[in-house]
């Protein structure tokens, strides 16, 4: 399932995958040199370890449960809720049950 | 209603206002130097004029419906539906209900 990246002024749908999450994969949305955007699945168990990234960003939870470390606390998102994380923040995020997400990152361009 | 801007590791609720609609205004959530997220409140019938801003942006409906000219089209957003524009592209938002809906905006600093 490869999809091309979005183009200005494209619709992308944010609804829950439902029925269809448990066979869902990660795909990339938008990627311009300052801007990302990533419909990231996440399957019940699973963890993105512990990481960061230069940019300012944010993880929408869409459907599931998500439970994301950083600034030493661990924080549940559930559907409907957005994280904000600062560039440079460390963080990991495990599924807490079959989840998906909207993570908005800003690129930051090599100084 | 003046609230403070959220901090890394906040967690801000994307959920529909429903009956507090009517009576709500735009609100930051974010500002940081590369990156600004704005609840914007839209009532039926009002419209932000065309105008661009330099980053790339997304708008996504939460509630109501807005009907957002770019690119020489008007395009429908529903709840759920996330429009992708990119930076200096001019646009227009008009308000066919009263609606909020979650801005997303890449801050490009002075070249």
């Amino acid at each position: 399932m490869s999809l091309p990246h979005a183009h200005s002024g494209d619709v992308i749908t944010l609804k829950a995958l439902g029925a269809g999450l448990p066979q869902a994969i990660s795909t990339a949305i938008v990627r311009t040199p300052h801007l990302e955007l990533i419909r990231s699945v996440l399957h019940k168990g699973r963890t993105v370890p512990e990481h960061k990234v230069e940019g300012d960003l944010t993880i929408q939870c869409i459907e599931g449960k998500l439970a994301v470390q950083a600034h030493g606390m661990t924080t549940m998102l559930l559907p409907g809720e957005l994280l904000f994380l600062a560039g440079g923040v460390s963080h990991s995020i495990a599924a807490d049950e079959d989840s998906s997400a909207l993570l908005t990152l800003v690129r930051v361009t090599a100084k």
